[in-house]
């Protein structure tokens, strides 16, 4: 990712009065894309937890941390890419799993591959996507992508997801520890909506077998209550609901996801199950306090992703910026770290990877700019991030990005 | 109070078109409250002192606290309970005193109580309530009340309020120590509007039989000066208002409220008169300095309200949040102390308990619920914050509400 | 003053449709005086120094400091006033010297002196005013006022002001050291608008015989160069100038006044030529350096103002709230030390007193309520000052004003 | 430059109805500016790389340090002026080399010239002007001036640059360290506006025989890469972007100004090459690092500049103001320090003193002002700098500008 090749090209298209589909600063693209997107659908993207104070703390953290460039390095030998898992990744960031993209655009998950497969970014597949995982493994072509696991309730259906996995030529699985709840998300609670209430984001579901066996199963035995005395979703108002939109999920797949796609009763004794099933390197996402770190490394952990879901969990949490040294101190060099929750510009990478990140995963802007230009939107964002990232590294005198660490940033 | 079933239940509404009486963010309800309310009710509630930098910094030090998460400690088993005077509490919180509820609706306390009571969060009276306490109590069934005492010049007065509260049911007393005078309140006095001295919020007082003989006598032997030379509201000005206001509150009984509710002269030396008078815990609201908590243990004081009034009695005060790490160091573990003053989220009360408060109390949202959508409204807030703060707790990695302790927060 | 008796008659006002004529919050008139007064005129009032930041600090500082209330300490015997050479003020302010206030109001300074009578705040002259001091000092009556000297080039007429100070029974002498030149306030000159270059403000001057003798002779005589090569207004501006406002104010009235008003020379060596020339207490304002306070001290000055001027000379300056703590640690109990600049609540005043100050000087905010109710406007603030201070003192557990001290305060 | 003339002069302009023509705080310049400016013009000299953090944290740094003026210290004698290689400065200020002025102006670089000779402020040309430095030079008359150099791929160009510039007269060469690329530019980006693109910015080259020399071998030989695989403009683009704009400059020449007019692969070992092609005075430009200081000053810089290109290259950068002390303690007295980015007022000047630099370089607001008023606009901007420097210098008790130490400000 050559940020001044990047450069030339868009100052290039403006002579011919072609100017960017979508900002090139990433800041910008929310207000943008609120333009564009249905109400509903930009409360879930953008809303956060509560408040919205960990959005706004995740911000913040970035703006505390300043960059001391350095002089008359060579700036013209730069070397963003970093290694990740025997991958070389273009730039130091991936595509962090984003659920139901089909309220962006409907190209959803299918565009946003494309654009990574285009540019080489790793994408990591949301367990709550739009598309079956399949499918969007076709558009990669020999592009990485990694596997987004919510623990479900059911082990079956773990092992089946994990599996599927697998098969997609998937890299490594992120388990996300951060939602075996839903947090509190009053943007999407004052509408009253929920996607997966209308079978929006359980296509891993309704297109894997254990799912479609639990839920014919479902029909006949009695169910044992998943956080009882939870009341379910009466067949009714779920029937009402599909006809209206004439969707082809049925009432009971719906139902069915909502017990079974995330167990809240998760514990570190879980986790050997699923080093057992797969020889994939583990990612523990959500990981933020030392000693959660220490345990995840001690329980066989190939990586940490310190995360607080982009602000969508836990409102008035850490700011992942401010909890990402703690994390990296307290795992040294036996695993890769990676970060996400805020990450906006160049800069921000640059931070990440001088406070300890391997790499950052991006998250809504390339949402944002799928519903503002669909599958050329994100392919821009990811090309702009790279230039960006590309041309801060030069800037503050570093050839490579492994060797930004803290000295780059005032004390 | 289970948050993922209230969550689900708010999303499940959704589906059919009902969306939730007010905002599920507790910091938008006041914006959308002042559409509704009259201009000076909306400025009686959501005034505070002076230049209203207390209020301010009782939000902002909310917001300088950051909650570390914890994963994978099993999120399913969360139990938001916690004890008070031998009482189990659903969720850390109480519903605060406050007076001329009126103003925001005509049902007044009696919604107050009756949502109280379909959640079963104890409220606490107010002295200066738009209802007498017994009808109050009688919506509330087996449901838990405190009462809030403001001490009255006249200890005849206070011993009566006492035993009306010991008659109905309350189980503590809380004496507001903070409002023996009156704040400077700015924006109440810009429109020139004290709702009292319209004969509203004093309705414990008429209700009172000792009161009432306090207004006979009045009417008879020369009355000894509250505060000399105070001068008191002239006879004929308040005639004029009550007639306009053709209410059924006599000029006198007025005039005689505004001479006694509240004792300017208290001290330390008159708590032994109200400790004598009754069995139950007594808690001392408006506490801020540690040497206070002392005193105010070593004077036989049950639990301590860490509290400024909602920023409406002293302008520029300490934030509570901020106070009350020292009064709980203070303390120890000898009583309970809570807090009040700014809390608008499940995240607030998280950390409330994370510095050692046992509770908090909720004020002004709920009042601005009463005032959106009468008894649903309050009872919709009561159910959000329990379900905000189950989530958070379980979100954060803790089983229990009284397990958090200060690591839960960034040092 | 009594707090509580002004609360209750506002209230009672209130009942009546009276509602006060300038805000209770002194912090909202600057806005509501710019809808009244003229552009040049509010801009020469409101503006500062440079882009602002001294104004914006001053405000921020006492926004830093946050009061720590304790309860139950007799909040009915409250004494706000203060001794201060002698005199007893009923309360820690004073009014703070302004000139050119007929800019807010025709009535000017007797409006101000009438309002000061009544309420028995010290009022301190401006040598700037728009009244000779002789014609405001009957106004007076037996209420307390100082006078504020700008040195001028002229020693004889340093004399001759001084000396009519006395005879209008100040009390105290102020010597604003701050200004001996103009700062560059920026407001002001975009709009190219100096009030004295319209022969306003400078009745101190023209109503003085030194000052008119000099006048006379300036004439006659060849002028000395005061800031050499400075320019002097042109005859021919100026008497277009006067001609056009038709004032009964002479061109060499004006051009004397520009050339003498201020000794930008001034210096520590000047001071014992007016410890010689009255035995008035002598207040040195401006100081926000402890060696220059301790120079102060030895150069025999009987009191201190820690004053940025309001702002209004130096962009950047330190806040004087942030300067007080090091000069009063610097003064000890040799002499009393005074602060201004950003005081605009009861709570700013004791926060000072916590700080160290003896007393503070309220500047803008009774100009503006001058503008936007003339003299009964000024006496409404001095009252709500005065009363929003005594509830403060009370409601923070003081029992007079010169007993705040530090520990009210958080750390 | 004194201060006080400069206010009597407009205020006596105000007194005949003649205001500044820009505002003499210069903070308000960029809105003013915004509303003459074309939009693409307004986002080249507005924007700042990225976010605009950077840009934001240079304002910041300046509002955290305080001044403390000291009084009685005899302001009569000010003297603004600094030494700076041989020559008096009147104030402690350059104009900073600003490219593609045209934007703002038709008659740019000249008008600000003619400004800069107007009140002797030094300019330093900048390489990428609108007009040739000799055409420039020649408006200067004995007013002194500076280069500004982009070290270009061909060091037969910066040996004739550097001739060049010699022979007009100039006394120092700034070498600019930080733009060896260019930043990531969001506001032009999302125009896609680079002037140089329509041969603006470019006269610098089109003036040289050895870049018109190059131009022409271009069109023979092949040309070596310069940062291979960057693509190049391709001639038919640029052929109708030059028809269109109908100037007198050729594709050819556009296309060489960008593959040459910056180094990337610069480093410490090419400054020898300059070193020995000139006895003027080097200045290294873009020096944050308090490494990179003490290596410019072993390498035989003979002065640094810290600066951060106002904001224009690194977002998320130190502020200057923040790296100046490091830059200065590590260079001690072996060579003057300057500044710039940010400056925008007197005290932002007398700060930077303080804290150590020497001089500092204004860059927007002159532009602004050009915008606005043309050369009048830059001369005020100078005046009003000069006389804004020279007030604060005076009220904060200094006497030269070089007596400006640290204690000048708050710890």
């Amino acid at each position: 990712m050559n940020g001044r090749l990047r450069q030339q090209q868009v100052y290039l298209d403006g002579v011919f009065g072609r100017t960017p589909r979508v900002s090139t600063d990433l800041t910008r693209l929310e207000a943008d894309a609120e333009r564009v997107m249905r109400p509903e659908a930009f409360a879930y993207i953008a809303g956060g937890a509560g408040t919205g104070a960990t959005m706004r703390a995740n911000r913040a953290a970035f703006d505390r941390h300043r960059i001391v460039p350095r002089m008359l390095r060579d700036a013209s030998r730069r070397d963003p890419s970093v290694d990740l898992f025997g991958r070389r990744l273009p730039a130091p960031f991936l595509l962090a799993p984003i659920g139901v993209a089909e309220m962006a655009h409907p190209d959803a998950d299918l565009a946003t591959a494309r654009a990574a497969a285009a540019e080489g970014v790793p994408m990591v597949f949301s367990n709550q996507a739009s598309v079956p995982m399949e499918r969007v493994a076709a558009e990669l072509g020999e592009s990485p992508r990694w596997f987004q696991l919510y623990w479900s309730t059911s082990n079956d259906l773990v092992e089946s997801l994990v599996s599927r996995a697998e098969a997609c030529g998937c890299e490594a699985i992120v388990v996300t520890l951060d939602t075996t709840l839903l947090g509190w998300r009053t943007r999407d609670l004052d509408i009253g909506f929920l996607p997966f209430l209308r079978g929006m984001g359980i296509a891993q579901y309704t297109s894997d077998p254990v799912f479609q066996r639990l839920v014919t199963e479902a029909g006949a035995a009695p169910r044992t209550p998943v956080d009882a005395p939870a009341p379910r979703p009466t067949p009714s108002a779920l029937s009402v609901l599909m006809s209206l939109r004439r969707r082809k999920i049925s009432r009971d797949e719906v139902q069915r996801f909502v017990e079974i796609y995330s167990r809240p009763s998760l514990t570190w004794d879980d986790l050997p199950f699923l080093r057992e099933r797969t020889k994939l390197p583990i990612l523990l996402k959500g990981i933020c306090h030392p000693d959660d770190a220490r345990r995840a490394i001690d329980s066989g952990a190939d990586g940490l992703i310190v995360s607080n879901h982009g602000g969508r969990q836990v409102d008035g949490a850490v700011a992942t910026l401010d909890a990402l040294p703690g994390v990296v101190a307290a795992v040294g060099d036996r695993v890769p770290v990676l970060m996400d929750s805020g990450v906006r510009s160049g800069a921000d990478v640059f931070k990440a990877l001088a406070l300890g990140a391997r790499a950052v995963l991006l998250g809504r802007p390339y949402i944002y700019a799928l519903a503002l230009a669909g599958e050329r939107g994100v392919r821009q964002v990811l090309r702009d991030l790279g230039a960006d990232f590309d041309l801060t590294l030069g800037l503050a005198g570093y050839a490579a990005a492994p060797d930004v660490g803290p000295e780059a940033l005032t004390g």
